[in-house]
């Protein structure tokens, strides 16, 4: 995927002008200085199958995407949404009316609201079900980029990884124990908020963990910075249902996406405020930190079993299709 | 559609909260305002088939579709736009390259770029062929609405109608006399910033007539404005192929759809300046005065045939599923 959208959609954009950040930096989005701010501006569409899933369902996915995306940049005050729909036709207005109250809802949450939108009908067969566009702005002093981290750099997440994944791939397959396994998905951008506060400059980098999991991420983080990633696997927080799942369907969690964590780099001075600001804040109430920043290994994630060392390695192709 | 979007989408948005346009306003876009400027942001999602047509593609569509309606709000200097693009797993490469030239070219047309974008794959017979969303952003001193008419206005349109709506159906059916017609399919930030100007603030309100057309745009205009809107036959810009077209399909060409196109309400006094501007740009050579708004049959729009008045009626349905 990282590929072709190189290959075709960034073709050209060697270096982002002044002032700009974005399409060459390919961070969760971009920013464009406004006077004495930035302008931050991110976009997604979901195509997650099916639409409504434990804890959540497309509406609400859309949303807290798009406003995580804006977090990741630290652009915690959401100035608004658009939202674009693209519907089959004969789709039920019921399910239709049950997505709309989803995306209010987390609207709600995150303290922001839809400005304008769009709808599309394509005809039966031509689109499965429901595809939404979400696209989100915000106002930010200085944005936190998804490199900068050096060695000696800590590793954060907000919370449990997999949930998310574990809870789509569960339903697809009908897993027993999966009925215990909500998706994790929620908006981020309150939680970010008190971080930054905490951290006084000192977070460096974030980036959220959908698509690809935690595997995927660092990697990217580890590239653009240029620096090796030590994870202990002691300290990667997994609920026990999420594991027993992921042991059944033979995948890593650290590959399995998530839609309300965020991995957070900050230099070691601010750790402890950091996880205690997280730790504060309903949503990062199972925050870690879980590895940090080497010199060597550059570009590589590596996990420390406690028994030895393993290269984590990125999914090849696509694990989960259709998973946001 | 319009029934569909109030009834689940806007529901609930009453009245705008100050510094702020849309949702509950539903223009063709959304605005808040920043500091003493206006920030104007549009979201479309598009889904037209076949995604290659006489004049453009899905590509340029997308680019154009956005610009315009930032521009139909008076925002003609683009910021930037994001670019989410959801694409049919096995879809070629080639013609992936193709739509990706045609959103640089459109692009550089209206003086803007594509900041940041997300890619998503749906499975073979999940989504047919690819749909492209863009957002854009622009700043402006002072919003132009959709609304705002008086009886004594003038409406304005800048070229000939139904172009881009006869191209897709005379493609769609294989039409030997659809050779000759072309997609109009331009952007008119830059031909809109020219008309703005000569205009000195008496331009009250614009749309493009896209989906739905003339007819469809001007009722929207009449009823936001409270006034009627009366249409001379005669001086309406139609080119002789696309009427052959319409008649052979049955079609009435003020229902069909135009991609390059606007309507423009100005005070009388302004009119003269008005057409010369926009006849002065390469986009606009074809531009007249076609009508004009009376104090009765409030919210409906006439034609004057020459030989007596008949009212223009919206289209039905959807007259041309998937035309943009």
């Amino acid at each position: 995927m990282r590929s072709l959208i190189e290959s075709i959609f960034v073709r050209g954009a060697l270096a982002d002008p002044p002032g700009q950040i974005g399409p060459a930096a390919m961070d969760d989005g971009a920013a464009l200085r406004l006077g004495e701010r930035w302008l931050v501006l991110t976009t997604d569409s979901h195509v997650i199958q099916p639409a409504f899933f434990p804890g959540g369902d497309i509406g609400r996915l859309a949303v807290c995407g798009t406003v995580n995306d804006l977090a990741m940049m630290g652009a915690t005050e959401v100035l608004g949404l658009t939202c674009a729909i693209v519907i089959e036709e004969g789709f039920d207005c019921e399910l239709l009316a049950r997505i709309q109250d989803s995306i209010d809802q987390a609207c709600t949450e995150a303290r922001t609201s839809i400005l304008t939108g769009d709808t599309k009908v394509m005809g039966r067969g031509e689109i499965d079900g429901v595809v939404l566009n979400t696209t989100g702005i915000a106002l930010v002093d200085e944005p936190v980029r998804d490199a900068g981290l050096h060695p000696g750099d800590d590793i954060v997440i907000t919370g449990t990884i997999g949930d998310h994944g574990m809870a789509v791939m569960a339903l697809r397959h009908d897993l027993e124990l999966g009925a215990d396994i909500c998706s994790d998905v929620a908006p981020l951008n309150g939680l970010i908020g008190d971080a930054l506060v905490a951290a006084e400059g000192n977070i460096i980098c974030m980036k959220d963990p959908t698509r690809g999991g935690v595997a995927s991420s660092l990697h990217e983080m580890a590239q653009k910075s240029g620096v090796g990633i030590v994870l202990a696997e002691k300290d990667l927080p997994t609920r026990p249902e999420v594991r027993a799942a992921a042991e059944l369907f033979g995948m890593d969690p650290l590959q399995v996406a998530n839609e309300g964590k965020a991995l957070i780099g900050v230099r070691p001075e601010a750790r402890t405020r950091v996880l205690e600001a997280l730790r504060a804040h309903p949503l990062g109430r199972d925050a870690q930190a879980i590895g940090s920043c080497i010199d060597e290994h550059i570009g590589s994630v590596i996990l420390d079993t406690g028994f030895g060392r393993r290269l984590v390695t990125e999914a090849e192709g696509e694990l989960l299709p259709r998973i946001c």
